[in-house]
Parts: C-alpha cells; structure tokens; sequence
C-alpha cells in the first residue's frame, strides 16, 4: 500500500463514522502535515455511501494540534439536492474536536469553458531540474518530489527580506502515485508559509483554515495519472498575526487542476 | 434602523440558537442576495456570549435556497483555544438545512505587517463619478451605491465574449453606515458573476460556497466608517458547471480589509 492511502485509511464503524490513525511518514513538526488531514477529511466524504458526484470545494478548519494516534472522523450530508450535496466533517480525539471541515460535492456536466488565469510560462521539465533537498526537514516533505524553479523557501534563509513571495515548483508523490482527489487535496496545502519567503527566516506559524476549489473531474486526474504537477502561490496580506496566500495546481500540460487559499496564523 | 441592520437582526431564543427573518430590502431573484446570509450568519457568533475575538475566517455555503419567511441560526463553538475559536453554523427552515457556515475567531496583536497584492491605481475619487443604475435589478442591488471603472456587467450585454473578467469598482452601503465585519461579510458578495462579464449575457447561476478572509480589525473598520471601498474581481477557472472568482476589498485610503473568493455554479 503507498504511504499515502496508508495516512488516509479510514474504517468506517458505521454510517459516517470512521476510525483513522496519523502516519508517521507524513509528520509534521507538530503533529501530521495539514495536507494530509484535509484529505482525511475529504476521503471521510468519499467513502460514504450516500455521496453523490465529485468534490468542488473543501474547507478544512484546523482546530488544534492533531496528536500522534488515532481519531475519530464523522461525516453528515445537511443538505442533498438533485445535483449538489454539502457535507460537514469533524475529527476527534481525546482532547475534543481537532480539525472541522465542510465540503461541497456535485455531479458535473460539460458546459462552456475557459481559464482565466495563467499558468506559468517556460518552466523548465521537471526531469531536467534537481530535487529539493529534504534533508533536516519534516517526514511529510519528504514524501513530495519537489522542484522548484522560484521562492524555494529554504534555499537561502538570509534574513533579507523580499517584497514578494511568489513560488512556482513541479511536484509529485514519492513515490510516484495516480493523482485522485485525495491527493490532489493534500498537495493543495503543499505550499510553505508566505512569509518564510518574504522574510526569509523561521517563525512560528499554523495553517488555521483552508479553501480548495477542485476544476478537475476524475478524467482529468487520470489524464494525469503519477506526473508532476506545476504548483504556483503567492501572499496577500500579513498583518496582525494572520495572513492568507493562494495557489494554483496545474497539470503537466497546463490544464488548472485546483485552486487554493489559506489563512495562516504568525507570530513575530 | 438601517435596513441592513433589521436584515441581519437575530433574537437568541436560547444560547446558540437565534430566530431571523429575511428582508424583502435585500431580496435577490430567488431569496435573499447572499452576502446578506453572510452576515447573518456571522452575526450569529458576532452576538454569542462564548465568542471571544474578532472573525479572520468566514466560510460559508448555500445548501439550498432561502425562502422568503423566518429562518432558524445555531452558533456552536467547536474549539476554544487560548486565542483562536473555530465555529459550525447552520441556517434552517420548514425545508431543512438551507445555510452551512464555519468561522474562525481570534483576538490579534500587533505583528510584523505587509501588503503584497496592490489596490487599483489611479481610481477617480467616487464623488467624480456617476453611480450605477439599478433600474430592473434585484433589491438588493439597490442598497448599495456602487461606481464602476471597470467591468460594470450590465453595461453592455451584447453576447460578445470577452478575455477577461475584471472589474474595479467603489461601493458602499446606501444609506450610507459605519463599516462592521458584518457588512464587510455582507460586501464580500457583492461581485457579480464573472461569467456574465466573460460572456457578456445572462447565464442561470447560483452561488454555493464563499470564502472571505478578514484582514481588518475594529480600529481599522472604525477609520474606514461610512467612506465607499474599493472591490476589485476576477474570474479563474469555468468548467463544467463550477467557476471561482476571487476579490478583494480596500479601504477609501489604500488598505486591503478582506480578500474573498467563492465558487459559482453555472449552466450553459
């Protein structure tokens, strides 16, 4: 089994209510990566018999730290309609409720079509670049191939700050693995803090709240199948102990996959 | 009373739980404008003893339409930590559930601090400027004055596609009142689809999730007061029934209070 269906393994002890365990192979300093938990959380959903459709938007509160173990993941439909369904998903454990999740899922149909955003232009091949180093780093870093062509974060912590903290990378699973939505979720929270970028030095941060939005259907995630994906982000606004940055995940030959946004908790 | 302020009234009928009604003032085609069940939703923590801090993150998701009548809150604390507190709304009615919501609460102190998305250059001042007609629009339309230097949609419905969906506009509320998180939520709503602007025709359309994070704290709500804001918006990706478009909301003076971002269910 690849580590990642391993961190995401749930066993369903009845209607909605499932047992998981964190993985060791996807820690984080404290506790498991977030990526990983909103798959979790997410593949609570996936898993439910009275789902209906594909995932289009995840959000996923981080309550509090996850401890190393097992917890409990319940997932209720409020609301089923004839083509959409709104999901809330709570995670517990010992010390109460850790991380509270909503999700929207719906059947798709083709209708028109466009992106509006760009995707970054001359990005070298993933095959022709050198890894990230993932020495000294968390577990979770580790598991992801990473390549980055701006803002790898670690690669000077100089202390000058910059006025922007734009990255772009190809990233994909080590070891390789077909992208589904569970995975697609958890590479959405893939990005580093903005403002280890900007000010180009360690600070006490915490992911609080994420949004992705999936523009992929399952076709589209077969079509990529183990490649790299191209992900893109950049900060909007620090101030008073919050600030939020945004990604995109492209598919190896320019097709939007997902869009992401996050507030981050800071302290400096 | 503000008419504002009788829209987003809840009476606590017990501890969490909260009676409202909608207002015909901010009537959309088919109930109430959106950004209007933001605030209401908002104002259900906003008024709960437990609550402790202000909103950083508020997300919330229309699982079915509201009809017009009374409607049911409840506000539950899920975790309360030293600084931050997660919370789970839900809005009811006869049909079930008909709003899902979560929030993110926390008292916040002075930080490093930047901006790293630029506001609209060279906007005239709003009193230059003509306001936008609301003749043939939806109530809630008319209960804010807004200005538009760019992509004001209704302009010119003549089906020709354009590349993009941007739009650069003041707004404020009409009659003029003081900025609070619950407007600002409630303005966080008030881009119009982006598809209109895309395809410049009508297009069946629904709301279903928003995000809005809060960058704004009460000094900074407080100097803002009555003066209009500047909205900006963009669309990113339209496909197969669900695009996301993303804005953000500056003061009168240049600083970013909140940035927003929502998926849009369309048909065509």
């Amino acid at each position: 089994m690849h580590p990642f269906d391993q961190a995401i393994h749930l066993t369903a002890t009845s209607l909605g209510i499932y047992q998981g365990h964190t993985s060791s192979a996807y820690a984080n300093l404290v506790g498991p990566y977030g990526g990983v938990t909103c798959a979790v959380m997410l593949n609570a959903v996936l898993q439910h018999p009275d789902r209906i459709g594909m995932p289009v938007a995840l959000t996923v509160n981080f309550a509090a730290a996850v401890a190393d173990g097992p917890f409990t993941v319940t997932a209720r439909a409020v609301r089923t309609n004839r083509s959409t369904q709104h999901w809330v998903m709570e995670a517990s454990q010992a010390s109460g409720v850790v991380t509270l999740a909503t999700a929207l899922f719906a059947t798709r149909r083709e209708t028109w079509s466009a992106t509006e955003t760009h995707a970054p232009q001359g990005m070298p091949l993933p095959e022709s670049m050198a890894r990230r180093s993932t020495r000294k780093q968390p577990a979770w870093v580790q598991q992801y191939d990473m390549r980055f062509t701006q803002g790898d974060v670690f690669s000077a912590f100089d202390g000058q700050e910059r006025a922007d903290s734009k990255s772009s990378q190809w990233l994909r699973d080590d070891p390789p693995r077909s992208l589904d939505f569970a995975s697609l979720a958890s590479m959405s929270d893939c990005f580093f803090p903005r403002i280890f970028l900007r000010r180009r030095r360690l600070t006490p941060i915490g992911s609080v709240s994420i949004t992705t939005y999936f523009h992929a259907d399952e076709a589209a995630l077969a079509a990529q199948g183990e490649r790299y994906l191209i992900g893109t982000a950049r900060g909007q606004k620090f101030h008073k102990g919050f600030f939020d940055q945004s990604g995109e995940m492209w598919s190896h030959d320019g097709h939007l996959l997902a869009t992401t946004h996050q507030t981050v908790y800071y302290k400096d």
